[in-house]
């Protein structure tokens, strides 16, 4: 199937998508959210790592196999961070080829353990097939936790909000940062409890800044002017394992290659948040953590539509482009 | 790898898994319990088929997509029954051949949502992935919900208890069974009214009678007894819609072959029960249900091991062979 016929379907899915009265948001956000009885609402999340789509086990730009079970929980850790949550426990699908070696299962699991201890949640089952169709896939299912009615959604965002950025962005898969990010929970614990209700809409940065900020703009019915030099860029550590050619290209590349690489391609799972402005301005004056929290710009009315603003001063309207694996 | 390659591996994984204070009960049950703050705790599975493991595509005994939906989503809302509780909640993975038909996608997720509607839980969100490495594989996790503290285990089997099982078992694969059947959902809420706490164990017959009952008695400590000429054994309709020619074969099949596939052929998913014994009798006494609940045997002593009864009063052990995908 093409991209379009894939975002058709998934809009039909959503559409029809059987409900039940706990289920507070339902499919579209990072999370599923439910309104569990008793004074925590649960955050429900269901991602994937497939061979081929999200990593390459061969080549120069090959994935350890503890690498892809980090990256398939930290990928649903970063769904949490982007409402606010807090994983409780995890559960994983594992999908193995035929003839795969106990040394890639172990790796795999020693991925999604070290995950889970970084951040005390618990793995609470599992289940592995192997199967003579299939390459390698790893699923995973996580629950988390916070304050009833505190999770970010995407919509929510209101003219004038500051928005901000953690981390840096740009370059993810080129320089291998896809497979060894860490989510930001710690980042989005702490915003939590300077802000309280002062975040208006969140969501992590997998699709591109482009089309992750459009899917905020369309949730909460604004527009956002983002400035093209306030945009914190991924720039490698020499000594970050890499094999990828592409890190000499990245290394001289131009601000505009920069910026392009910033709003189109994806898997930086950064958090992009919409702050009250004068929260915001509190809380990167306050900030005093390694990971950076930028201001990149702000929402503006829905008319004015997303766009970017150049060193110079000119306006250019952003494109909804970037990756296309979840569109 | 071989099956006990993966044995030893889950065995290794289980034991090194993380932690958390809210999970009462881990990995190696049918699901995964959480103590969630409040008065009702939950139940967190994760499952998959995967094509040529779980389904095959083409040839006689193919599935349709709609059946490798349906029996995705109603392989977890088995578990669930199996602990004694309702789903509430699904995610859905779906990973598809590159190149597959939308009428193959469409035909899936009719099967999720036909099992969300039947049984009134909410399809809360979902991943799609299309790779070209990986054949079709659906992933399910599902949050069910049940009294705080309430939740049928494996363990808790007590000398004395009557053994019962729902529906009828044997040669599901075979006939087609393991793609259609209905999850005992509706019966284990009727149990559940009826019984309280007189459930003292439970799980769902997907590994075969024999592996199943050993789960049981190992995690209880105990051994069991089970009469040959009380296993209701599964006999497909006539009209049932079955292509597959060893149909034919089993209509013909000796009472010998009926035993062997009641315990050894597995994806039965039916309900096993160990229940305190006067609770049992009044529980068949009143059953007015279509799928019938039998007394199949008794728990006894460990030291007495696991054994079938013949009809002419024959003890031998039942060895404890069954189903290998999930060891």
């Amino acid at each position: 199937m093409q991209a379009m016929g894939e975002l058709r379907l998934i809009k039909r899915f959503r559409a029809a998508a059987p409900r039940h009265p706990w289920v507070a948001v339902g499919p579209g956000q990072d999370c599923a959210i439910l309104n569990w009885p008793g004074d925590r609402d649960l955050a429900f999340k269901i991602d994937q790592v497939v061979e081929g789509t999200h990593f390459v086990l061969q080549g120069p730009e090959a994935a350890t196999p503890r690498q892809v079970g980090w990256k398939a929980m930290a990928k649903a850790c970063s769904d949490i961070a982007a409402v606010g949550f807090w994983p409780v426990a995890a559960t994983v699908a594992v999908n193995l080829r035929r003839g795969s070696s106990e040394k890639l299962a172990l790796g795999v699991y020693a991925g999604l353990q070290a995950c889970c201890v970084r951040y005390s949640f618990a793995l609470a089952g599992g289940d592995i097939s192997v199967s003579t169709k299939v390459g390698l896939s790893v699923v995973v299912s996580l629950l988390g936790e916070g304050p009833k009615g505190g999770a970010w959604l995407r919509k929510g965002a209101q003219c004038g909000d500051a928005l901000l950025v953690t981390g840096r962005l740009g370059g993810s898969r080129r320089n291998g940062k896809h497979l060894r990010f860490k989510p930001r929970l710690e980042e989005a614990r702490i915003i939590r409890q300077r802000l309280g209700a002062g975040v208006h809409a969140c969501i992590d940065v997998t699709d591109g800044l482009s089309r992750d900020l459009h899917h905020v703009c369309d949730e909460s019915g604004c527009g956002a002017v983002v400035f093209e030099d306030s945009i914190p860029y991924f720039i490698p550590r020499k000594n970050a394992t890499c094999t990828s050619a592409a890190l000499v290209e990245h290394a001289k590349c131009s601000k505009r290659t920069c910026v392009e690489s910033a709003l189109g391609d994806g898997e930086d799972f950064e958090l992009l948040l919409a702050v009250e402005p004068n929260a915001a301005e509190d809380l990167i004056r306050g900030w005093r953590h390694r990971v950076p929290l930028t201001r990149i710009g702000s929402i503006q009315p829905a008319h004015q539509g997303c766009v970017v603003v150049a060193g110079d001063g000119t306006r250019r309207a952003m494109h909804n482009v970037g990756y296309e694996h979840r569109p």
